[in-house]
C-alpha cells in the first residue's frame, strides 16, 4: 500500500490535536476503520484521528489539503454501501468522541448536537422532554452520518427522512474554513439551500461538526399491528391501498416469508412464516383507533390471514427489535456468506410489480435472499447472499442487483432510497442522473477541488 | 434606458419561437412585467417571451448566453420582494402559457405539471381525485414561482413548504442545456440534492420547465376555529403552547387588531377587532375533535375572550378569503401608500418577544402597520406602510424593517421565511449568512458564470 502519512506527517498531525493520543495507527484501529457493514472491499486508512472540537477538525482539513492527503469522516460505521470506507487511504476522522448534546431547547422543539452522537442516545435523553427525533435507520447510527446519508428508516412514511429535521449545521470545508448554514427558524427562503445540499452528500463536500435538529412531540398514543398474507403481492397491494388513502402510519414494513423465518430463528419468535406487514400508528387515541380500523379493513379486503393489533409495549418492542436485526438474522441463516443489499425506491403504485420482479429474478438466478422494505415509501431491500469464495455466486448477486436497479429506474424510481451511493451504487449514477451527474461533479469540484474528501464515493471512477 | 435587445435581436428571438407573436414589446406588456406586488423600483424589460415548451426555453437561454442579455423567469407576478422584476432589463420569460397538467398519477399521489400552472387551478383539478397540493401562499401564484421561492403559506405549519413536495424537475440551465433532477420515488439518497438547491433559488440558477409534485390525500375532516384575545401577547403565547404540545394544526394564523379592522372594512365582516387566531385542523373526525378541544383549553387558559369553532364551510371560506386578501385590505385602509412587508421567522418560543419588539418599534417610529403571521411556524409579517411622496416615511419604514430583521437574526431566526430574498432582502444576506454567502456566490458562478439569470436578486451588489 502506498504510504500516504509518513512518520513526519504523523507527528505533524499529532501536534494539531490537543492530545496527541487521539491520533492512532495501531493495526487494530486501522482494521476497525477499514470496513462498514457492507461487503465492499476493505481498505485501511493510514491513520485515524478522534477530534474533540471544530478547531481540531479545521486544522486536520487544512493539513490534508496542504499535503493532498485523502480524508474520510466516520460516524458509527453502520452504513451498508461502503460510505465511510477510506477507499483511497489517508486519514479517517472518527467523530465518535464528539457526541455531546450541546443544548436541548424543548420550548423550541429543537436540539443542538455534536455529529458523533447516536440517534438512539439522543432519543433516550429527549424522552423526559416528551420529544423525539423521528428518523430511525435501525442500526445505532451517528447523527452526523445519518444526515450525511439522509437516512430514512422505518418511520419515514409518516415523518420523512433526516433532511427534513435539519434546521442548521456547522460545516468544515476542505481546507479548513468553518461555515454555518441554516437558522433555528422552522422555515426559511433565505438564499440557497446549502444545508439541504450537504444532507445526503456522504461526507464528500466537508465535515459536519455540529447539527441543529428539529424535533417532534412524542405522540400521545402509539399502536402496532402485525398482519400476515398468503402471498407477497397481497401484502404489497395492502400497502398501496393504505398509502393511496392518505393514511400515514408511523411505520409500514413489509417482510417476506424468508425474513420472518430468519427473525423467528434469530430471536426465538414464533411468527407465522408468511409475508407479513408490521404497522405502527401514532397520534391521539381517537385518531390511532380510526387508522387501525381502516388498516384492518384494507388488509382483510386484500385477503389477510389475520390482523393482530392491541399488542402490548413489550411485544411491540420485540417485533421492532426483530425487524431492526433482520440483517443479522438473515446473515445467521447464511453462515459464511456476505450480502449485497439493494435499496431501490419506486412510486408507490409500482411496488407490487417491482417486488414481483425482484422475486422472479432471485428465483431465476437461484439466490436466497429476504425481501423487506419500508413499503409505505415504495422503498425495499433485498439481501442478495453469496459465498465470497464462489466467484459465480458473487456474479449472480451482482447481476440480480443490477437488474433490480435497472427495473426501478425504468419505473421512475431511484437506485437508493436511504442507504446512499457509497461505493456500491456508483455504477448506477450515470443511468439514474444522466446529464445532471456532470453538474454534480462540478459541484464537487467547487467544494473540493483536490478531490480529497471521502474519495471514491458517489461518482463512478 | 440602455437598449439590450435591438431590432435585429428582436427578430432573432422571434425566430426562436414557433410563433413569433409570442415575443412582445408593447409598452403595456413591458409595463406589466416591470413590477410584482412589492414596492420595489420598477424596471422595464426589453422584451417578453411566452414560451410554450422546453425546447423554446432552451433556445432562448442559449441566445441570451451568447448575446450576454439578462433573462428573468416570470410566474404570476404575485411575489412580494421584487423576485421577478427584471432589474437589469433584458428578456422576461413569462411562463404562464406553459400551464398544463401533464399527468395526474393519483395512484402514486403525484402530478406532473408545467411551471406556469397556478396552485389554485391545480387544486381545483385535483379535488375529484381526493388529492391536494398543500402549499398555499394566499395569492394565486404559479407553481414554478412557488418552487423557485420555496413558498410556504398558511398550511405550512402542518404540511411544510413547497420544497417538501418537489419530487423531480426539469431545469433549463443558462446556455440552454436541459437536465432532469430527482425521481418519482418518495425518497432518495442518490447523489447530491440538486432539486432541493433549485427550490428557493429564485430563478437565479436556471429556468424550471417541468415539475413533478408529491400530493397529499384530502383529509376526511376539516374544522376551523376563530379565537380573540385581549392582547397580542396572549395570542402569541397560545400559539407557542399549541406548537410545543406537538399539535400540528393545518393553519395557525395570528392577526392583530389592525388586521381584523382592515379585513372587516374590506370584506364587510363584523369580527371583533381584537388580536385573533384563525385555526384549522385536518384529520379524521376523532382526531380533529381532540385537537379542537386541546386548542380551546389552551386558548382559554391563556385568557381568550371567546373560542368559536363549528363554523360552516361558507363561513370558513369567507374567513380564509379575508385572510388571503389582507394585503389588499390593509392597502385599502392606507390609500396612496405603499408597504414594505417584513417576513422574518424565529424559533417558536421567541415569537411573543419578537412580536412585542415589532409592535414597540412601530409605535416608536409612528408607523401604522398590520401584524399577521403564520405563527405556528414562528413566521410573521408586518406591513410597513409609507407615503411614497414622503421621504421620511420611507426612511422610517426602512428603519423598522432593518430593526425587525436584526432582532430576528439575533434570536436565531431568518430574514425571510417564505417570500424569498428578491431585491428587498439582499441587504440582510451578509449578516444572516456570513461566510456561507461567499459559497453561495461561488455556486451561482458555477451555474451562471455570466450572471445573466435574474440578476440583482439574492446577492447584495
Amino acid at each position: 500500500m502506498h504510504e500516504l502519512i509518513d512518520e513526519a506527517d504523523f507527528k505533524e498531525l499529532q501536534a494539531l490535536l490537543a492530545d496527541p493520543a487521539r491520533l492512532v495507527r495501531s493495526s487494530s484501529e486501522l482494521a476497525l476503520h477499514a470496513h462498514d457493514e457492507s461487503p465492499h472491499p476493505q481498505h485501511l486508512p493510514d491513520a485515524v484521528a478522534y477530534p474533540l472540537d471544530t478547531p481540531e477538525i479545521s486544522r486536520l482539513l487544512c493539513w490534508a489539503q496542504a499535503k493532498k492527503v485523502p480524508l474520510t469522516p466516520w460516524g458509527a460505521g453502520t452504513s451498508l454501501e461502503g460510505n465511510p470506507i477510506p477507499a483511497h487511504g489517508g486519514l479517517v476522522l472518527d467523530m465518535r468522541r464528539m457526541n455531546k448534546i450541546i443544548n436541548i431547547r424543548a420550548e423550541d422543539l429543537l436540539v443542538i448536537v455534536q455529529p458523533g452522537l447516536l440517534h438512539t442516545e439522543l432519543n433516550q435523553r429527549l424522552a423526559k422532554h416528551g420529544l423525539f427525533f423521528p428518523p430511525d435507520p435501525g442500526a445505532p447510527a451517528a447523527l452526523g452520518g445519518m444526515m450525511a446519508n439522509n437516512a430514512a428508516g422505518i418511520q419515514a412514511t409518516r415523518y420523512g427522512a433526516s433532511k427534513r429535521y435539519l434546521l442548521a449545521l456547522e460545516l468544515v470545508l476542505p481546507g479548513g474554513e468553518v461555515i454555518r448554514l441554516g437558522s433555528q427558524a422552522r422555515f426559511s427562503s433565505s438564499g440557497y439551500n446549502l444545508k439541504g445540499l450537504i444532507a445526503g452528500s456522504e461526507g464528500t463536500l466537508g465535515v459536519i461538526s455540529e447539527l441543529t435538529l428539529r424535533l417532534m412531540g412524542v405522540p400521545p398514543e402509539m399502536a402496532a399491528a402485525i398482519v400476515s398474507f398468503p402471498d407477497l403481492q397481497m401484502a404489497a397491494a395492502t400497502v398501496v391501498g393504505i398509502v393511496q388513502a392518505g393514511i400515514a402510519p408511523a411505520a409500514l414494513e413489509l417482510l417476506d416469508a424468508g425474513s420472518i423465518k430468519a427473525i423467528n430463528a434469530f430471536k426465538g419468535l414464533a411468527l407465522e412464516e408468511k409475508p407479513t406487514l408490521f404497522m405502527e400508528f401514532h397520534g391521539n387515541l381517537a385518531a390511532v383507533r380510526a387508522e387501525l380500523a381502516f388498516a384492518e379493513e384494507r388488509s382483510r379486503a386484500q385477503g389477510a390471514l389475520d390482523f393482530r393489533s392491541g399488542l402490548g409495549r413489550a411485544e411491540r418492542d420485540r417485533l421492532w427489535e426483530a425487524r431492526h436485526q433482520l440483517y443479522y438474522a438473515a446473515a445467521a441463516l447464511n453462515p459464511g456468506k456476505r450480502a449485497i443489499v439493494t435499496d431501490v425506491a419506486v412510486p408507490i403504485s409500482r411496488l407490487p410489480q417491482m417486488i414481483e420482479f425482484a422475486g422472479e429474478r432471485l428465483a431465476q438466478l437461484g439466490i436466497q435472499g429476504p425481501i423487506v422494505g419500508h413499503a409505505g415509501d415504495g422503498n425495499f431491500h433485498v439481501g442478495l447472499f453469496y459465498d465470497p469464495a464462489a466467484a459465480d455466486e458473487l456474479a449472480r448477486a451482482g447481476e440480480a442487483n443490477a437488474a433490480i436497479v435497472k427495473r426501478a429506474l425504468e419505473l421512475g424510481g431511484t437506485a437508493t432510497g436511504e442507504h446512499g451511493v457509497g461505493l456500491g451504487k456508483t455504477q448506477f449514477m450515470e443511468s439514474e442522473h444522466g446529464a445532471s451527474l456532470q453538474l454534480m461533479r462540478r459541484l464537487k469540484g467547487l467544494f473540493d477541488p483536490e478531490g480529497l474528501m471521502n474519495p471514491g464515493k458517489i461518482f463512478p471512477a
